[in-house]
């Protein structure tokens, strides 16, 4: 069994942002992996054994041992495999500031997802008004930039084209309100560039079955206002 | 003025464990630092400016430019001073590790420590429990080693030290139920090392200080229920 003895395995659900960062990461340092999708309403006996303090997926399993919290997971790919491209620059500035932003996708961007998706009616409209104001905050991170830290893909692009990815699906399902009109130019090229790129199109689910998924999650979990 | 200029300025806050985090890794690195004291309820320009987005300590300026977000800090006065040792070991599998831990405690921990502090009467009685839970935990993680990392003061020690402080001190003002009764000689050993250490001395605040603080705030947010 891989996840006991040698090789690389990766415990996700494909919906989950998280876990899209680290699929793209392992791709783009060219880590074969295999994929076990979680059913988190039935969390495996591997994933409560090999992240026992938060229960939570993705979980990275490397040669047994495992490794958890995305951006850790990430920032471990990089620093385990040095073949190819570094994922993040080496220069210490530019390093946090690449931290700093897709941290602040994990927290702010994703929060504000959580709460047009299924919050009170006072927290969907909370919700639009920050994630017009986070993609327009990113939309000016990038500039004219080709990808987030200059030239070429890398820690941060990772970071935040899930949670973008997530932004078109909301968008095309529920009325996002001012963030639903935004005119991001700027994000969109980006967007494009990302998606020529076999690392994130494998890891990026499609948007109709992402939409159907948002809607199914929605009627379940939407409180009755 | 030193923050727009060169040099670097911290803005931080005496009882943060955020802050007391980059004071000390600023203090092992040998950095010297201006120690900017904010007023939270009164923030100041400067603060708001260098970082709009969360508009939080602590801030590091360096050279003028703001690194957020206390992990990201810590990481990037490790890489931005390479003079003396290094906070993080260079092993992957270690960085994720300490990193995890680190995480924990300002997730986990802290968010039990307020919970105890000025938690609802339910709050309270589940914050008791889990910082029971958290402390066993760090005692198990901690186990025979000097030091988290192993045999030398690093990352996750500077990480977790100040938590471990406002432990004593929230032990000493409130009744923490089943987590004042804990027998944590590991975890008592490791601190009365630390002790030893200026750098964590000089950064940690007086304990009949910080205990005061406690009353005052908890007198302050309490719930009336």
């Amino acid at each position: 069994m891989a996840a006991e003895g040698k090789g690389v395995v990766l415990l996700g659900a494909w919906p989950s942002p998280y876990a899209i960062k680290v699929k793209i990461a392992l791709s783009e340092k060219g880590v074969e992996f295999e994929d076990r999708e979680e059913v988190l309403s039935n969390k495996s006996d591997l994933l409560l054994k090999m992240n026992p303090v938060h229960k939570l997926i993705p979980v990275l399993i490397h040669d047994g041992r495992p490794v958890c919290e995305s951006p850790i997971i990430v920032e471990y790919i990089d620093e385990a495999w040095t073949q190819g491209p570094a994922l993040l620059t080496s220069d210490p500035h530019e390093r946090a500031r690449s931290r700093f932003w897709a941290d602040f996708a994990d927290k702010k961007v994703f929060s504000s997802i959580r709460s047009v998706w299924f919050g009170s009616v006072e927290a969907q409209e909370a919700g639009k008004k920050e994630l017009a104001e986070w993609m327009s905050l990113l939309e000016s991170e990038l500039g004219e930039k080709a990808y987030f830290g200059g030239g070429s893909f890398g820690h941060l692009d990772l970071s935040l084209v899930p949670y973008y990815w997530w932004f078109h699906a909301l968008k095309k399902t529920l009325d996002l309100g001012s963030a639903s009109e935004l005119h991001l130019p700027k994000l969109e090229g980006w967007l494009k560039r990302c998606l020529l790129r076999g690392s994130v199109t494998a890891a990026l689910p499609d948007q109709d079955k992402l939409r159907e998924f948002i809607q199914q999650i929605r009627k379940k979990r939407l409180p009755t206002n």
